[in-house]
């Protein structure tokens, strides 16, 4: 049984020196006097306080032993200024948009030191390789970065091809805690396939995470009894409470995918112990990354909300940690943790003015964003868009009906919201042998075309509620498949739109009349850019303007379309086998028989 | 990395019998219907729940699915009864007077599911083996036993002998999940004697107990920097907050040897949190154990003294279970976790009137005490005391002085409470060249005799305060060393003590004009006697009425006895080297130069 590195490094860490820091015998590296300390373990809120650092870790917290701090120890004076441990990010997938290093200093300067993402979007689109390419690029940072290994629930099969020998690979990957989110209906539906892999992760003594949407009663019981541990898909008080209540762990989702903590702070009237509440983002595009910041707003909301000050720290802090088990790590200020702090102007003003990681002062107000380990990532990982050798074409998007009818009965996906879908059933005019898109009744078509184990194979499918009026849009970052999902009103602009991602090797393309729009290059297993965040943020706006320049109405029409793939998002979904009924986990055809 | 049995059972229960029976496709084993439940997660006490179990899990909790009750599942209906979660003793010495076996009914009567014992008596006495043999002992019951490994904190050379290589195998055995309590002084005094010990256990993610009597400040923050993580010597409020905001799990003691509760229980009025707050025993003796019972009497002192029922009930219940990290197994009663529960008449009294375990009914009201797996502990733990050729007689305890003088100044024990001693100078007439005990000045004579490493090694010195007037009192139970301790008014009667003692292979003996007045015997290494709690009562009882026939005013001889070699009392304590202050860390002469 392997041990993460967090652990190893809490097994080895020089703890003489602490002991003799403690003591007053030798001098600290770093000390912040003067600070009132929000003490998560206590529940306190603690004047004049002082921490001292030696190498990276807390020697002492409180009132110093004369001696600890020496003419060599850098002083951090804190007065008027409040002292929290650094947030950590439970849950997030930062295999999205921009690559880590490029996330990491922001998520530093937000006052994060620890961040758990998922892994899920690599496997698929690149192998086990792909994976520990990812991974390699999140280790040797100035944070501390862990992640979860795929659990790979995805409609497409060839999505949840990952066996398990390569599984325990990356659960024996030092920087490996847990299996990340396991859909629950996936689960419920053919536990046979999850079971085996909750096991490998349960004798590893790593946590299972988990995702329970929609789930209640008997289905939710029977889901938290495999062991899944935790579930940020709570979108009410009471989806809370039923969760807490069966004792997992509720991670708040507050982030660019969905924003529940105003929902669900409502459980914080109610005498309910929010001992597992956890603040999560489940991930934060560059847009609002730029724009609201990181944890540092999603814990300002919460206390804006009705969380105490201290509930709200804990909740991206303590909570966190005790979750992943990794409390005696990080998640609090006191003496033989990692030290990882962050000031603010006050406990219900979470505005980090300085952020100390492992004992380094990585980031204070008025500096530039803190340098990080730049990844190479491999030839392998920069190639992933493999379409087959048939020419990517219009053909390729006909929808072909019997010639001798004049009208066709199908089954459509239907976005009800801006995510969710249902199938709906329309009749549609056969014109010569195919059936066609109609943009003025907002008719277009959707494709899935898998990039990796089936290069180029194509199912082709209606949708409405996208808004094109022309012109098409594609994305290589569909979620939980090996699919570049392509939506539009022509078959010749969804050709254009997959050429140029092909050209690009990933990203999203918006198409017109043959020309390109506007894009985002994704090169990184066709899912993530090397770039700064303002960069991104530039192309992702232009990329939605051009899409509603097409007519689309969509508040984020690039998170609709990456999630049209999806089986985490109920009910009718599309890969490259085709149209897929989550409720009854079975492929449809287009055409109503 | 070996996982402990708790964690690997976790891993590979029958998950698609608990989804099913959930989902109500097929029957629970055992269904308790109509409870009021204190939900220890959310913090709620929840009317009309229903709890049911499969193959000795939880499968669902709340409001059942049809179907989960069919006409094979045994029901209990618990209308107008409190359903609480099995209690979790963290820290106890079940090595101690009886042997686990017939203690362990008692535990489950008064409610208690789960046992963490330390194992740190077994080994100075009965070596490794002695230590494997104490474990197999309390494997294959029907509660969940598991213990931590010994941290060897003596005075003497000799009970500190363990090595690395013994100790890691004692950490890899599948009911150990941590280290036992490390004296604080001695960590301090000695680091590296202990840091590698901390290595090895935290390298296999298990936790390092404490014990930080006395300590305060820079001291404490030192000990604290080790990643020790609990303390179960708080004696105060005050000590208790300095502790939980150290990171610290405050283990609150209420046992036989001290009981804290009345003191700390004033942190319930300040607005701490309590998450981190456990009440233990540390051992309870038979007498307490048949005269107020177990966690159950605690758990009720603990809301008599203020705090909540449900945060009572969670110290000896979640709150363990999560300092253990063991707390997806045990703690709660929720899907997926082990089905050990309680039923009680009301949260505020708790009296168990049904004890569940693994989903067994093991007791209930008007019953007898449950079975449980008898032990035969080897020939090599039977056989501990080993004294040597050279004959125990009173020449023995001798205390030679130069003939030539009349008096001389010694250093002596002195009882200032019923267990703490310290330092006194007297002055002591010599005749005939020999110094003797003064029993009507109160002055006897202590000795501590080796019984494994250095057979028969003797130190003889002198104790004011424990109040023979004749006899003698002798016992192979010393803390924390591998001698057999005796004080008394008569050099003739000591040695008759340990004669005694070496006939039964360990107990405690009363003799008086060379008779044995009382005795009980603890043939299992020297330390536990292998019989019901009633009859090592009224021995107990004998024992102590005769050391009280003889003089003594102490309320428990036995255990000041016993705690005069330890090193976790201040101040002199003896051991077959001599005298040693604990203050300084250094062994005395009983003769002042």
């Amino acid at each position: 049984m392997p041990l993460s590195f967090l652990n190893r490094m809490l097994a080895e860490r020089d703890i003489p020196s602490l002991m003799e820091t403690a003591l007053g015998h030798i001098p600290a590296d770093l000390a912040i006097v003067n600070a009132q300390l929000v003490n998560v373990y206590s529940g306190e809120i603690l004047s004049d306080t002082a921490v001292a650092v030696k190498n990276g870790w807390i020697a002492a917290t409180g009132h110093l032993a004369p001696g600890t701090i020496g003419p060599e120890t850098r002083i951090i004076d804190a007065t008027g200024q409040t002292l929290i441990p650094g947030f950590i990010e439970g849950h997030t997938h930062l295999a999205t948009l921009m690559t880590p290093d490029y996330f990491i200093p922001h998520a530093v300067r937000h006052g994060t030191t620890t961040i758990i993402t998922e892994t899920m979007e690599t496997y698929p689109v690149a192998g086990l390789e792909g994976v520990m390419d990812f991974l390699a690029s999140i280790r040797h940072q100035p944070i501390t970065m862990l992640a979860t290994a795929p659990a790979l629930a995805s409609i497409s099969p060839a999505g949840s091809r990952m066996s398990l020998d390569d599984l325990r690979t990356v659960l024996d990957h030092e920087a490996v805690i847990g299996l990340g989110e396991s859909y629950w209906q996936a689960v419920l539906k053919e536990p046979s396939l999850y079971l085996d892999r909750f096991r490998e992760t349960l004798l590893r003594d790593q946590v299972l995470e988990g995702h329970s949407a929609g789930a209640g009663g008997a289905k939710l019981m029977a889901y938290a009894a495999t062991g899944v541990s935790s579930c940020h898909e709570a979108i009410s008080a009471k989806d809370a409470l039923e969760r807490l209540r069966l004792g997992m762990a509720v991670m708040i989702r507050e982030g660019s995918i969905r924003r529940e903590l105003a929902a669900i702070s409502a459980i914080a009237e109610q005498s309910v112990s929010c001992r597992r509440l956890l603040l999560v983002t489940d991930g934060v595009n560059p847009l609002h990354l730029l724009q609201d910041g990181y944890l540092d707003a999603v814990v300002q909301k919460a206390i804006d909300f009705g969380f105490s000050p201290v509930d709200a720290i804990r909740m991206a802090t303590l909570h966190v940690a005790e979750h992943f088990q990794i409390d005696a790590v990080v998640g609090g200020i006191a003496p033989g943790r990692q030290a990882d702090m962050v000031l603010i102007p006050a406990p219900d003003c979470i505005r980090p003015t300085c952020v100390i990681a492992r004992g380094k002062l990585l980031w204070e107000e008025g500096r530039d964003l803190p340098q990080v380990q730049r990844h190479s990532f491999s030839e392998s990982s920069r190639s992933t868009i493999r379409l087959g050798d048939a020419p990517i074409d219009a053909g390729r998007f006909r929808i072909g009906a019997s010639a001798a009818v004049s009208q066709v009965d199908v089954r459509i996906m239907d976005l009800i919201t801006e995510l969710v879908t249902k199938e709906a059933h329309l009749t549609m005019p056969v014109v010569e042998g195919l059936v066609c898109s109609d943009p003025t009744q907002d008719i277009l078509k959707v494709a899935a075309i898998d990039r990796r184990y089936s290069p180029g194979k194509t199912a082709v499918g209606f949708i409405r509620g996208f808004g094109l009026r022309s012109g098409a849009f594609a994305t290589s970052a569909a979620w939980d498949t090996t699919d570049i999902v392509v939506v539009g009103a022509t078959d010749a602009d969804m050709a254009a739109c997959v050429q140029r991602i092909q050209q690009l090797q990933g990203g999203f393309v918006v198409c017109n009349e043959g020309k390109v729009l506007a894009e985002l290059a994704l090169p990184v297993m066709g899912l993530m850019a090397q770039e700064p965040a303002e960069i991104i943020r530039e192309k992702m706006e232009a990329v939605t303007a051009a899409v509603h320049a097409l007519g689309s109405k969509l508040s984020d029409p690039m998170l609709t379309l990456t999630t049209l793939t999806t089986a985490a998002i109920p009910y009718l979904r599309i890969c490259e086998e085709g149209l897929f009924d989550l409720k009854s986990g079975q492929f449809r055809e287009v055409f109503l028989s």
